[in-house]
């Protein structure tokens, strides 16, 4: 089972998961691969050989047990643990991000957010408090962080990001319009880009018209 | 220059758009591909290929022109047009998006949010007016509308997606947490997908210790 599984797969894991999951909520015991592969709109053959990474898969004929997959693609992602976030920039996207509940289904519990913004100090987003970002190395001092999402101006994201890794942070989710180079391969960056996503867009836009 | 590009170096397009962006700030006309290698860490063959599909790459020696390439890349993905932008859902990931004035910089004008909530009708974010969800048709027969954010729960997306197919939109920004499968080819759509990144950061911290 722990056999090295590739990139390529990795970055596919996660929609697997969200269509068990719409499967499992649908009521859906066992898929056939041919079924699964027309509701993703991959081949069967692909799915065959991506979920033949994690056994369990079925026999022929008979499909692939949803539950089961479920869970082991969840467990191979880390989802069975509880990962605690720590939100920098409590702005409308650090607000959006501690508002969205879903995170907390899949073991992602947003504990605190930190901004300079006096007139938030003390405020909370549902629960979590609003702390001054003087406030965050004792913070981290006394609470187990397990990644920090970044929602700050880019000028301000790489002296935050060394800054919290000083601190013990070894994971960091960044939202800021830079690629952070930390220079330490303890340290795991995942980055959401929304302008190259909205480029994306426009060129397809341009091409389609 | 019209040749096909391959969707692989469509992808990394917006990534050297961003730093050349940052080269020209710093005031730096021309680059080398080594120089970009290292500051992209990306090989500098790879950048060779890549750069090559947009003419106007350096002589051995003498280096990009870093003006005429960022001009290129932003042509090809169509940033010198603008494209007008209404977000569906004016909750704080919509308002977040309508803040965030960086969009406007690369031809991204947000127009209008769209809501449910009669207590946002009338309000403002920045000088973009929130509308109710059922002066849509209104608004989309009088004004042109490029691009569609969907910042909506996932059980309300596709539905909203195709009324506003119907309504001549033809390009959907998608963050609901759920494949938007509009079955019409003049459609467009990018989708970001906030669960999936969090759960490759969550692969990753898991791998990493």
């Amino acid at each position: 089972m722990e056999k090295e599984i590739s990139q390529a797969v990795i970055r596919r894991l996660p929609r697997y998961y969200r269509y068990l999951g719409e499967l499992l909520e649908e009521g859906v015991e066992r898929i056939s691969s041919s079924d699964l592969s027309s509701r993703m709109k991959v081949t069967a053959s692909q799915i065959r050989q991506d979920l033949n990474n994690f056994g369990g898969f079925g026999q022929q004929g008979y499909g692939y047990n949803v539950q089961f997959l479920y869970d082991e693609i969840g467990r191979i992602l880390g989802l069975n643990e509880t990962h605690r976030i720590i939100v920098m920039g409590a702005g409308n996207l650090g607000q959006a991000i501690t508002n969205y509940m879903k995170f907390e289904k899949f073991g992602f519990v947003i504990t605190a957010l930190f901004d300079v913004n006096p007139k938030l100090k003390g405020k909370k987003i549902r629960d979590v408090p609003i702390y001054m970002i003087d406030e965050l190395d004792e913070y981290c001092k006394n609470n187990k962080v397990d990644i920090a999402a970044l929602t700050l101006p880019k000028e301000k994201a790489e002296t935050t990001a060394k800054h919290l890794v000083r601190l013990g942070v070894h994971a960091i989710w960044n939202f800021a319009h830079v690629d952070l180079d930390l220079k330490d391969s303890r340290v795991v960056i995942e980055s959401v880009h929304l302008s190259d996503s909205l480029m994306q867009l426009s060129y397809n836009i341009v091409k389609n018209s």
